[in-house]
């Protein structure tokens, strides 16, 4: 993850928020607390053990001289264990953990001793492969690994203070700032896979030499002249500036437009925001799944045409997710504006969260809106991009929830919490939320701190009503959901009282979306629905349709992490079985129609019981 | 066109029926006669026109060494001058029309000039490329170009009784025959594209010579091995007798199952019909298009997946359709099974006559099932495979009327019409059929002809009421729609009344067709209609719900050729013209819905005025 974090209070000169320190917050809620707790005592140690299994780790002992054999896996494999590591700082940010630190301080160990003299640092181009370094950057992702090197070892400098692992990643940079660039001295170049920008600029960040930043605009820049192979598909085809929409692979292209975001922030290159809003309002008016998903073809794992979104074959990588929620936090600290926090906490819940299961050890790297139940999550992958990229986004979650700027506090995600936030004049403010949600829209947040300030609230969308009470205060303006309200703390014992409300209720999709043709999708609050076979043994999927929006709470404790499903009546339509032997016929208008109840979950918790179908779009 | 028509009576050993004589048949139906004469008086002359002026008839006077200058247009281009050549010669066989004998004699004069002394004849390996003839038979269609020149010089001795052209292919094929093969003097090999087998199978029945039969199963047999490129795209990923389905270009796919079904017709081969059957039932459970049309994408201009049939970017090829006319044809000679004339007949009207306008000079090389009014029909194509292909379909329309078989005669189209027809043991008999058919189902058909003999008569699918009345003879069955009927005639003044009875109704299709999910598509009798914008100005198409299927006809006389239209009340949905921004939105029920007026005309006759909307399928 692109670190959501600063080290001082300095914002961005232009980004309208800043971030705060992610041990700035320490959350309590029903659901980012215990999966956070699940990502420590569980994922983690299990993907330290793939990348064990996997000669992950055994490539960086091998590229220090350790032991003898040949590289395993895929040329990218670095950029697992980099990722882990990122997840395991943040992890060790606010939390004792001596086992996970030990096995921190031994891989960084590993990385020193296999980083070359010139600084050089990829162990699938050592020894005999040495002469090949940079041979090949279309394919060879060496800028990319070393992107993650980059945010790996910022983020263990911000969680724990020590400078050896960033001591290494700066070493490296300093080799690219020599080696990648216009002047005569320098070679051109950029990575297949974007993801060096922003590690680039957050080491600018990190670092204040402004060369960094310099160069990772360089290779924003130098991209979308056909430099590269497969020009659309690693977004060369088009200079960033230029972009009318994003095109190509989903994890680059929106990699890409964070970097592009982090240059934003810093120089304020207005050609950049005008691209990054346009490709937004493109990317969610046409390439969007409900869920949040992005990239719906197998096919180059790329986004398809605009409005394609099939369901079954949908692609929507959990990478390409994770990758919209970095970016949508970017642009919501440029902007301020909430519609880039709206997309972000539902791509967490819906698109993110799915790539998961409830034990915190298999994985869903594709994420379709429909399955026969042939789709199972797997412990790993040959590429393993996703597992460890979901471990780092369930580490830093805490540092989503607020952001602090010239004005006040910003509140971008409903947590039960604790927040230590210092405001841009010195004072520290303690913040808490306390709240059941997501299960539940009744949130008190209590203040604690001199003097007076201001808190900007954000009402998500989609409410069907609202309450606020603001004690200790007062609202500075009339409040709309799909927006941040303005409170003014002016008193003492100051108390914010919301209250939302969220019935369940059917989502259509544009007409031309024909995977969602007459089809209903069921939200309630912030998560999208799903049906399970697991629920609703004996019915098929095909056959029900939605036609009440009358559904009732179900506490399902016996699912792990406790789980609020939505019981509802629904129609069944005549059976659709005996179509196999007809691919047209005369419509009769049909006969008898029965009725049945359907339990729903959150499309997160789909694939962890027994295989069985599973369904998202719902015939209307 | 493979030609559908033997010289002799003898049936192939293996088909149940026999094709009769073209000229046997005189139509002077409202549909098929008129689109005969337009044939005749627009569509042969403009594209003779369109040929010389591209440099196509050019390409033979120069490989004749009667013109300088290079090779124009595409290396297959000599294909479409036989299938402009196999149209007029089908014309001439039962019309007098000496400026289109002048002309073919004049093009068979040029072909006979340009043809090498070898026997090898294609004018793009003519001079500078005679040392790479047969080098890439992937790509340069010489032996798809050599089954078209047969099949013209079959035609054109059938219809005239001359051998010139005939002997000129035979050379040519006797070449083929001595170049190909698996003998140690051959060389291995088959043509990219599928064609050369059914017309070496006719030219064995032309020529009883056994040869061209056996190299006919050679070029079938051989494919499948990879031998070629790009080995799904031609036809060469697996055998023909393992195919479990139609896969890769679709005209290919479906001219390869032609010369599979006519080797079978000869051979016997149960591995053969085995395949052609289960493919067929596939493709019409799985490929079909509701019009008939066939191959989904454009990419590849291919099968798509499974249900994979998209209306606005239907590919749907012309000469696919006029491809499955000719299987449909095949299967019917061998099996005299009706599903297979069902199909031919649909195709006819509803995938192959919307390839050519109401003008008879402009056409569709691809046939969507949708539209914003872009698509126009064109003069020309540079790769104008469709258009000669289209003037030779309609040319030979008289001899797919009738078959014969040692039982019988069978009617398989319905036609005003005069027919002379020769049973197995030698009786002529003549056959009138009066009746408006298509646009009417009262058919009356009377048979003159001495002593009994039996008529199997075609009941059409998807029929709300039929009748039948025999007099001077008795039904020896219970009468079935989508099946023969027999018949028998016993008396002299044998007069058959049929009266056939078809409502306006929906059809609607399989689940998995995503593009026609929750839609309907109008049907009534042979023809499936649509809505354009010429005729429902100021209707937004996607607004239209079919909910009523009370239509009346509207005859239309102002339209070409005089159509019968369907008007009916539809519903009006509430507008989706602001669906712009949103791709995703909270359901609403609607609160008004109006309600209109819509006319609806066949499919075929769309795109023959103003540019606007067209649909075939349209909202339940």
């Amino acid at each position: 993850m692109p670190t959501p974090i600063v080290v001082d209070t300095r914002r961005s000169p232009h980004a309208r928020l800043r971030p705060v320190p992610l041990d700035a917050v320490k959350l309590a809620d029903p659901l980012w607390a215990t999966r956070r707790a699940l990502n420590r005592s569980v994922t983690l140690p299990t993907q330290y053990q793939q990348c064990e299994q996997t000669g992950r780790i055994d490539n960086f002992r091998r590229a220090a001289g350790q032991i003898e054999g040949d590289f395993q896996g895929y040329f990218f494999n670095d950029s697992d264990v980099y990722k882990w590591l990122e997840a395991a700082a943040w992890t060790l940010a606010d939390a004792d953990e001596p086992a996970l630190a030990a096995q921190v301080d031994g891989l960084i160990a590993l990385i020193e001793a296999a980083q070359e003299t010139d600084g050089y640092l990829n162990t699938f181009f050592t020894f005999e492969r040495t002469a090949e370094r940079w041979s090949n950057l279309f394919t060879y992702h060496e800028l990319y690994c070393a992107g993650h090197l980059i945010q790996a070892a910022i983020a263990h400098q911000r969680a724990t203070g020590e400078e050896r692992l960033l001591t290494v990643a700066t070493r490296f940079a300093d080799l690219i700032c020599d080696t990648f660039g216009d002047a005569p001295d320098k070679r051109p170049g950029t990575d297949g896979h974007p993801e060096i920008e922003m590690a680039l600029v957050e080491l600018y960040r990190q670092t204040g030499d402004a060369k960094y930043l310099a160069q990772a605009d360089y290779f924003l820049t130098v991209r979308g002249h056909g430099l590269l192979n497969h020009a659309e598909y690693c977004q060369d085809d088009v200079p960033f500036r230029d972009r009318q929409k994003l095109a190509g692979h989903a994890v680059r292209a929106v990699y890409l437009a964070c970097g592009a975001a982090d240059i934003y922030a810093e120089t304020g290159d207005p050609a950049l925001l005008a691209a990054l809003e346009r490709v937004w309002t493109h990317m969610t008016t046409r390439q969007l799944y409900v869920t949040g998903g992005l990239g719906s073809r197998k096919d180059g794992e790329a986004f398809g045409d605009d409005y394609e979104l099939p369901n079954a074959d949908a692609y929507a990588e959990t990478c390409a997710a994770i990758a919209s929620v970095m970016w949508n936090w970017r642009m919501l600290q440029i902007t301020g504006e909430a519609k880039y926090a709206d997309l972000m906490e539902h791509t967490l819940y819906n698109a993110v969260l799915p790539g998961i299961s409830l034990d915190g050890q298999h994985y869903f790297y594709t994420n379709p809106l429909a399955s026969d139940g042939t789709q199972r999550r797997q412990p790993w992958y040959d590429c393993a991009c996703c597992p460890p990229n979901i471990a780092r986004t369930l580490a830093s979650i805490p540092a989503y929830v607020y952001s602090t700027s010239d004005e006040g506090i910003w509140v971008h995600l409903y947590a039960a919490s604790e927040a230590n936030l210092t405001l841009h004049d010195g004072r520290v403010v303690t913040l808490k939320q306390r709240t059941r949600y997501p299960w539940d829209g009744d949130i008190e947040i209590s203040a604690e701190g001199e003097g007076d300030f201001k808190l900007f609230v954000r009402l998500p969308p989609a409410l069907d009503k609202f309450g606020i009470q603001v004690l200790g205060g007062e609202s500075k303006a009339t409040p709309l959901p799909g927006g941040y309200i303005e409170i003014h703390k002016t008193k003492e014992n100051f108390r914010l009282l919301l209250s939302f409300t969220w019935k369940p209720h059917f989502v259509e999709a544009h007409p031309q979306v024909l995977a969602a043709h007459n089809r209903f999708a069921l939200r309630r609050g912030p998560f999208l629905y799903c049906l399970e076979t697991a629920d609703n043994s004996g019915i098929n999927m095909e056959e029900v349709i939605f036609d009440s929006e009358s559904f009732e709470d179900i506490y399902r404790p016996e699912l792990p992490g406790g789980i609020t499903s939505l019981r509802g009546k629904v129609g069944i339509a005549e059976s659709a079985g005996d179509w196999d032997s007809d691919l047209y016929r005369r419509y009769l208008r049909p006969m008898a129609r029965g009725a049945t109840t359907v339990t729903a979950i959150p499309y997160f918790a789909w694939g962890n019981r027994e295989p069985g179908a599973m369904r998202v779009w719902l015939r209307a």
